[in-house]
């Protein structure tokens, strides 16, 4: 019998929309979905417009999110999963819907708008015994799940220091005020919650936990608006205290003129050390004490990794959001069979991580307004 | 109405294949195909097995191209487009065969074994009115395109000097010997006719030419077989002679250790000069006439190709490679609403340039057969 | 009539020690000095052993700094300037000897080893008048000083992040136990005073200073001696605070596996950035908003500080200590001519800027033992 | 009995000169020579002055070479070595003259403007029995000379590519018509012999064979003059081919917008490759078959030539040419003290190497001048 295509839905994500369209190529690279409804936009012609283009049948092309969760629980050819990409402040609201449709999740990052929003929904997750998939792109990245390898198999020894940076430069002015939609949403609190605390200091948050393995206890912070009338942060300065001593930074900023989008990770321990960058997203460097840096390649010498092609042919973003599609398709699948947990159960960032995120932001912003002081998380 | 997707079949790329899953991952990756019938194997029962996987149905699961050319031509809803990803030796007999059928073809380069069987393909292509691509993916990257634009504005004003070089280690040693398949084809002269010649330097030599705006008018070679027993070209090290007494170097070689995938093109003209590598292949580096160098990355500031995602969210090989099935889209889509052919029926690597590939590897053949003595195109 | 080369002493850098060699090269790239006295070594046969080797006179080859500051300043021809290079310790006790005397000083950092011992010492050098220089080498780099032209004429607008890294590989493991000479007395607190903080960290922070024209005014961070055994800390994450709330982070590791010698600093303001590297010491970084990022390279276009040798000929860090000799150099002999100070003066690190040193290392290290407390500069 | 400096003499390099001031600090550098006597500059009023400016006594500032040579050698405190750092046509004739007189030379490249007149120095250097150093600069970069070590100890095994570039930009646009002095030397055939074959291919070329220890036996070059009225050849892509029949390209351009001095070499074997770059002088890449590349850097894990500072301190282009300059010491004295010739005899270019210079001109003209046809070297 022939392995099913998955049926998924999504919510957000209509014409305009940027990461909606991501989504949409990853699941499609994975060959391993079938988008087939969506509440795309809360505007009724714009939400069918967008389903034509997406060959999604009318019927199936909701503006109401909770009727599409309920129409699609009941239906004999139901959505598998949906994937919400709809502004922040709606993620709770859409993912409990569905939750209690009884219909797996996948759903951007930050999980809410506070954390009270968010512990509920990770509650109500972890109650409800789906899958719930929270999108760390970062994390879907080969190299990346090579460095959390390479440090969980004790190749670094005990570590001592985790150094994370988020950087991009789009925000560097007041863009909010131009026009850009994005920037728009991302900047107005009610919608985003944080700025880019939120936008992209949690993905360097969960980056850093993820690959250490260790737990983060404590911050200290510095966070600004830099750019006059933004009335959400633009720049967070961070030290981090992990599990054991380690010592920890983390910065992440949307006024840093030269980065389009710098994220990049380096760990030190007592016999090794690890780098890796989104600008070179294909390699780590790898560093033993008293010998040569190693330039490490996806697919290549000494990794574990394959990805989907050869060593050499750069893969990008999208095969990075693919893998965390890759990993809740394992999931579902094994369901359908009746299976165990596939072990990438382990790497698909879950409600707990998107929670965990929320407690960052919440611990920044309590302490960028308490002059700096130690916060703990 | 909604606009359909094109329906694609696929010849060679069964089980064990890369390069088809590649194409596959690509079309994709686009939204505009459905794989839907395919001649994936000509081992019957892998050719069942390998369509159940990609949920071709199973009347439409072939072992014979030319059943699946001639079957699929006389469907009502037939393949709207064949990918041809067989071995080289193929590429003749399996594009003729689509061809003769009224169907589109989307082909691997090289072109063909020979010269001769090439330049016949290049004449019944033409004759046929049909659409011909030729999968030089690398043409497809957004940089590189934005480098041919900028080339072909002027900015860099009369070229002097162009720099192709593609670099692998994977052959340094005898690696067909130990039972690698991919290894083992390419370098089988009956299978491949060329070895690193075709592989990668056809790869070289068109992006040359696609970026520079140039023809080749002639080259001097040194071709060898570096590892012992090896019966075809693994390294080959090119004058090229272009137009106008424009400067050119090619190196195409596959035992270059350290090089994954070393791709690379420079260019330098009176007024500036640009390069773009694979290994960072959202960026190019320009330029000017006594400014500093400055890094222009995909979609970021002075750029005018935007791709799939913004600016610093890496794009890779798939990416590339689905810019060519979109190329084909466009103009299958133009034909089917009986339009005007789309700009990019321009950038489309065609037949003219897949025969092309094979002008440059029977020159650089009988150059390197001649002591490097100069050839003409 | 012709310039004479002004005569140097040297107290330290007999046989076997690093960086007293260091400073004779570079006082001899310069050509304005002529090393003819020292106390290289407290051993009196390895003082003379020394001596010999570098060409100095019998008889001013000392062994007891205080006996050559007296000595030097009776002669008609004593030296103009003194160079010390022993262990920070001593610093304290050679300076105060020379300024007593009425020589000029070059004086290697950090000052002192304790805080106080470095305010005597500003103190005793502003009230001698005389000319006291502290080799903070790295402020000495061309781009450096390009980079610090540029931020002062405004070209990144205000600024608002400063981050600055010095990591070391070095002391990732207890080499200061298996006989390494420079290892143990950067170790041991009675002769280095601080680890990391001292021997790096006030490189990074004059650095910081040196380039953004900020005064940093407050500090909380995390110190560690990871190392077991090792009784000088060896990591330390700092956050800083600098005038009008400008974000500032800074690193100092010599556990950083990987880095021989990782010093960089990049500057955000609202117009644009900056970067540089030692890795990459004769070039900047330079991004304006909504430009491609720029490469400037020492002596290259668009740059002010042409160095000793055209653009593209790498000039290293003999150099950039050179450069302080040249800047002590205008100085000494504008006071000769009876002229007006140089511009340079401006330039090269002194007494202040040595003790403002000290109060970096005893903020971090006071914020260290209060688990990270921000403290007062 | 303390080891004296040796006396250095030089001829070329008055006010304004460049390249001679460069040879002054790497004479300082090593500390063991010191300039007493020049004939800096033809016009004796600028002989003069240049002498004063660098403490040369008044008799022993020369504005004739021949004078220099004759009254040096009949001083009982003559100069042991005299630098030639005039422009090229020059160089026959002034060395000529000084080992007539029995004074070792150092002598810059290229050795002559002509073959014939090469071979007639280098038969008279050899007949003389004296030192004669040619300052082929980029062998004395230290990770150069852990390059040739490295080939040398057989860890490529059998060489099969060697690729060497040398790219400026200083000559893209006529800048010899505006007044610049390098530039109307340099691109005057009386003067000069070459252009960039001379001034920058010459170095690539010794390189090449300094560090695959291979001869080439044959080239094929494009060599052009791209910018209009220029006189000299500015661009020369050239095919070599090495002993055993190893492929080589070299590629010498001073059009080549975007690099102030952009020389870099690479080497393949069947085990292992190589590559260094001026552009990061103080690394190696180094990459075994089917390892991860290492970045191997000077002074660091796993190498052998210490240089002047630790690792991570840049060492520039002085050191590298100052490494000469200690090369040829080493030679001095081992013959004041009537000793055996030390190794470094084997590093420093010599009047053969010179003269090979020379004759790769030749070759490359000659080829370039019959549309690239071979010649034999």
């Amino acid at each position: 019998m022939t392995r099913r295509r998955l049926r998924l839905g999504m919510v957000g994500g209509g014409q305009g929309a940027f990461f909606g369209a991501a989504h949409r190529m990853a699941a499609r690279l994975t060959d391993r979905f079938e988008l087939v409804a969506g509440a795309l936009s809360s505007d009724p012609s714009r939400a069918v417009a967008s389903a034509v283009d997406l060959h999604i049948a009318p019927e199936r092309a909701y503006s109401d999110f909770r009727v599409m969760a309920k129409t699609e629980a009941e239906r004999g050819d139901g959505i598998d999963l949906v994937a919400i990409v709809t502004p922040n402040h709606l993620h709770t609201a859409v993912a409990r819907a569905f939750l209690d449709a009884g219909i797996h999740v996948m759903c951007d990052k930050p999980l809410a708008t506070t954390l009270s929003d968010a512990l509920d929904l990770e509650a109500i997750a972890t109650q409800s015994g789906l899958l719930f998939g929270v999108t760390y792109t970062n994390v879907g990245f080969g190299m990346v799940r090579e460095a959390r390898a390479i440090v969980a198999a004790g190749a670094l020894g005990a570590l001592r220091v985790v150094r994370v940076e988020f950087s991009q430069e789009w925000l560097a002015a007041a863009v909010e005020a131009t026009g850009n939609k994005q920037a728009e949403w991302r900047t107005d609190p009610a919608r985003s919650g944080a700025g880019c605390l939120g936008d992209i200091g949690t993905h360097a948050f969960h980056l850093a936990e993820f690959v250490s393995g260790l737990r983060c206890e404590g911050l200290a912070a510095q966070v600004a608006s830099f750019v006059p009338g933004r009335r959400v942060d633009d720049d967070a300065n961070v030290l981090l205290r992990f599990q054991g001593g380690v010592h920890g930074a983390l910065w992440a900023s949307q006024v840093a003129i030269g980065h389009a989008n710098g994220l990049n990770i380096r760990l030190y321990g007592e016999r090794a050390s690890l780098a890796w960058s989104v600008a070179d997203a294909n390699a780590l460097q790898f560093a033993r004490i008293g010998e040569p840096p190693q330039r490490m390649e996806r697919a290549g010498p000494g990794t574990h990794f394959p990805g989907r092609l050869p060593s050499g042919h750069p893969e990008g973003f999208v095969e990075a959001l693919a893998q965390l599609y890759d990993d809740i398709a394992d999931q579902i699948a094994a369901r359908l069979a009746r299976g165990h947990p596939q072990p990438s159960a382990l790497l698909l960032p879950n409600a707990a991580d998107g929670a965990r995120g929320l407690r960052f932001i919440d611990a920044a912003l309590r302490s960028g307004r308490s002059d700096g002081a130690w916060v703990n998380l």
